[in-house]
């Protein structure tokens, strides 16, 4: 590195680290510590590396810059200043208060900022998907950076990532890791034993390169080593110090999630050479290949499969076949938990194999992977179990504060998948992802509703989920059938109804079987198909309470609590509908194996149970009204 | 070897093949050739490794013995005939049937099975937990045999294990990987290429030994090798053949999750020498330590901390102080991931290091280590920001299964912890922890609440959930208050209330705020503490009904789905009551930083919200009746 550019640098690095405390002190909260120790090595990545153009941060060509260590937020906002797209009155003032965007840990409401961060050892994952993308569909040459932190690398979802980052051959990702030693309450489990971190990242299949990330020649070779590598995801492994520049706090525990108090501050910053305003030019993103090789269609053609009134099919065949058909549109991709063959995921794999992707069993990296595509612009569905999907609820969770655009596709939900026992079947998954900010909740009944509600996922934005039920059950609805988001479907309305049964996917099935038995009993009942779980269709409730005078039986195939039963009960809650007389079924008890059949019965969701409950509420109202 | 040993595991094996065929034929279903592959592994550690006595399961020196690839239960199941506690008709006839303990993957329904297994990557992080008991408090010489497979190395849950397994050098851990090349879809990622196991294992500071896992001899030293270790913990690295055994599947895609039909499946156990009845005397426990060093006292007492009304303190202080104050109870251990100057759980570490385990940032393995302690008959508190439990949510889920009794402390929830964002906000863990089965969900309002509860939940059985608070807030309960599970708590409730507010933690403060607003505006409310989420006070939500016509403002700091408000109206659903006219105030925006106070306010859940829901409610209601 030339003295000129080395003095830059160091100009640089004084400066982010001035700007780090500034801001933080000003907020009287957030990580200045860890900001300082990683300074030097994102000046040297802005002066030299990162390719990015400020104005056009929806540019396909430029580089990806993650923090993974979201909490050294002080120091992005700090680069963001020096690059010129935000200013100091903004950096300094608004950063941590309500309503700014430069957020204590960072999100895509800042515009150079690809996804959220803050829950550790996700940045990394999510890179993956980028330039996965990047790689292989794509085709540029954009590089990824994530700075990761030391003390996440105890996340088994780095080791997810860097495992898929090296079996994909992701040369076009580096990861810096900053060795500060130091994590929240004390010293990190390898503190500063490089070696130890060097062995595990090769074993994972990346390329180690250990530098002292305070030496800025070290690190501009460092990080021009690791853009020159096609086919080699890099580590780069920088020890440091927590607190750099602030001698008084170098290498010292008990600062990590600590503001300096005024004065402090303002001897470090002196220190430091005192507050600066150098605007660095970053290099333009790599020329040449200016357009990624897919070009998004939306419009395309996609034809869904069809299928006979009372043919028995299993949603997750249809999802495998309308999936398939999506294949023509040349957005779409599919991420697979290493189980497609039970999900029909496999299905797009045998039409488009080029836009299919095995996460093998590692459901953090499953859906990681699907944000980092959705990040690119791709349209991601990740399929696994949907008892699965919990493995990665945090990264879910993540995904909607990051307000993606990605699918989920989980099947064999409930009890109905029978003899593989409870640790196989999703009981909680309507109710934790009903929660994640910005979901879509769909669980179709039939598979003209699964094929169609796949397309609509297609083009509906958020977290959307699909459950799918492994056993084939008939078709009830014919191919021109629609099936918006929020709606539903009424089975045998009328207006003498005396109660209401309301299902979705197994149940819905089991609904009907009632709703016919208690015909012959003399009992009429409607039957709602709440296919579109969240948002449900509030107006159809409403109407089926003022028709049944609130007699209603909602019945699924999840435990009690969160689930379709409380989908109802919110839409409900603030309703002008008669006193409720809610009988809920739900499977309340630990189930065992057994066949479906046996197994719904057993958990009291079966149409005999239903026929009783309704009969009751029926019964009740006979004799109260 | 001796000549005569393997002719009995020859015999044992066939055996072990033979039974797994046999009753997962006569399922139907399940996974035989993943149990072939292992089933010479297993023979040989049954016969001459694990020390376990099969009519005390309870018995403290038994060695364990976890299936990590659960779906490999023909084999366990097989293992228990041939120790003689399961007999050919329960094994053959009820495998896999409604009811039956002999489950599609291994519950602790079954007396010598530990955990519950069938969601990957989780045998392993749970016997870490066992055997950091055993190392370090119980002192006991058992070993603890974990038998995983080749695909399950895939998610970083098995890394976060080893890692554990290595720091805290737990020499009595064995990992089996039975490496037989073949997932469910397909060939795993690393297939036969067994070094780069043996790098990975290493540079995670295990003992890797790779041996052929059909080469009976070289199986049994390695088990050998893998005892005498003390501080390493040992990864046997086994390749062996998918279906061993059967010739007609060997090493063939395809029959991951099938029985063998009828027909093969005679023809393979013809092949194999037929059924056969051989029984095995396995090894005694270790004998000279028959008792764990640490002895429960559950009777012991416990001086809590006590707090002057109006007096500021946290919630998560306040349970810092409880859970030292717990360090008395002899069985009582505390678990934290890297946060424990925040959840206050450090206090526990000052007064008693010794039970005291840091997991640093591997929240998978922070609530695998509590399930292990629990196995073990400990009292384990595991904690972490509330939101970081999502991370674990399907290891809770299992937990949840094995009906193991551990306590989960979340701090930091919902938008009251200000300026760090969304993020680090726990606003879906209300939902997704009431759907896990058999949990407690307990949120304090105030300190003596805190510490009391914190006491509670040491003799709670399942999985309880504490969710405490960052911000100091008044205390508003006398010393002597008790907090039963199921409970409330009644604030100025009187026969002519017009409205109810019920809150739980810092929003039961709104709601007290409120309250005296609206006695100002002349609108009697009373407020209801939610302390316990679930189970909730169903009788007090039916008094408040009746009193109020319904009226009842609930106001969480959560999103709005599944959560308090869903506590709430599922309680209330088949409730005799007038119909319901309930606002739910909960955060149905993104957050963003902020002060607490603000973000309560900008999310419509602070105190002014709440008296406008109110007055609005107290008005419909003037004019409706």
């Amino acid at each position: 590195m030339h003295e000129e550019h080395l003095a830059i640098n160091r100009r640089l690095a004084a400066q982010l680290r001035v700007d780090s405390i500034r801001c933080s002190t000003s907020a009287g909260s957030g990580h200045p510590t860890s900001s300082l120790s990683a300074a030097d090595l994102m000046a040297v990545l802005l002066t030299g590396h990162l390719r990015y153009n400020w104005d056009q941060p929806d540019s396909p060509v430029n580089d990806h810059l993650i923090f993974s260590k979201g909490h050294a937020s002080p120091l992005l906002y700090s680069m963001y200043r020096a690059v010129g797209v935000v200013d100091e009155d903004e950096l300094i003032n608004t950063y941590r208060r309500l309503g700014a965007r430069l957020a204590g840990h960072p999100t895509p409401t800042i515009p150079w900022v690809d996804v959220a961060t803050g829950s550790l050892g996700q940045g990394l994952p999510d890179a993956v998907g980028i330039a996965l993308a990047g790689k292989y569909l794509d085709k540029l040459p954009f590089h990824v950076w994530v700075l990761c932190g030391d003390s996440e690398t105890a996340e088994g979802s780095i080791w997810e990532a860097l495992d898929k980052a090296s079996y994909y051959q992701l040369g076009n990702l580096t990861a810096i890791v900053d060795i500060n030693r130091l994590g929240q309450r004390g010293p990190t489990e390898l503190q500063w034993d490089v070696q130890r971190y060097v062995a595990r990242v090769e074993a994972f299949g990346a390329r180690a390169i250990v530098i002292d990330g305070h030496d800025l020649a070290a690190i501009d070779t460092a990080l021009r080593q690791a853009r020159s590598d096609t086919d080699t995801p890099t580590v780069i492994l920088a020890r440091t110090i927590k607190a750099k520049g602030v001698t008084e706090l170098e290498d010292k525990n008990g600062w990590h999630g600590l503001a300096l108090p005024p004065e402090m501050a303002e001897r470090a910053i002196s220190a430091l050479g005192g507050p600066t305003h150098l605007v660095i030019k970053t290099l333009s993103p790599t020329q040449g290949h200016a357009v990624p090789a897919i070009k998004a269609n939306p419009g395309a053609a996609v034809v869904l499969p069809s299928y006979e009134l009372g043919e028995k099919v299993a949603t997750r065949v249809a999802f495998g076949a309308a999936i398939a058909a999506l294949a023509a549109r040349p957005e779409v991709v599919v991420l697979d938990g290493e189980v497609g063959n039970s999900t029909h995921a496999e299905e797009f794999a045998k039409v488009c194999p080029e836009r299919y992707f095995e996460m093998f069993i590692a459901e953090q990296q499953l859906v990681a992977s699907a944000v980092g595509f959705a990040v690119r612009g791709y349209v991601p569905f990740a399929s696994t179990f949907a008892v699965f999907f919990s493995r990665a609820f945090d990264f879910i969770r993540m995904a909607g504060i990051s307000q993606v655009n990605i699918r989920l596709v989980g099947s064999h939900a409930g009890v109905e998948i029978g003899e593989d026992g409870p640790s196989q079947m999703a009981l909680e998954d309507l109710a934790a992802l009903r929660a994640v900010y910005g979901s879509v909740i769909l669980y179709p009944a039939d598979a003209t509703c699964a094929a169609k509600l796949t397309l609509t996922m297609a083009d509906t934005e958020g977290i959307v989920y699909l459950r799918t039920t492994r056993g084939a059950y008939p078709v009830i609805y014919p191919a021109a059938e629609a099936f918006p988001v929020g709606g539903s479907k009424l089975h045998r309305a009328g207006p003498e109804d005396q109660v209401a049964l309301i299902g979705a996917g197994v149940t819905l099935h089991e609904c009907l079987s009632a709703a016919e038995e208690l015909a012959k009993l003399g009992i009429m009942a409607r039957v709602i198909d709440a296919y579109s779980v969240k948002p449900i269709d509030r107006a159809a409730l409403i109407e089926a309470c003022n028709v049944t005078g609130s007699r209603l039986v909602v019945v699924e195939d999840h435990y009690p609590e969160g689930g379709l039963g409380s989908a109802v009960l919110e839409a409900l809650a603030d309703a002008p509908v008669p006193a409720l007389r809610i009988a809920h079924l739900a499977v309340r008890g630990l189930p065992t194996s057994g066949k479906p059949s046996e197994l719904l019965d057993a958990a009291g969701i079966s149409s005999r149970h239903i026929v009783t409950a309704a009969r009751e509420l029926a019964g009740r109202g006979h004799s109260d009204d």
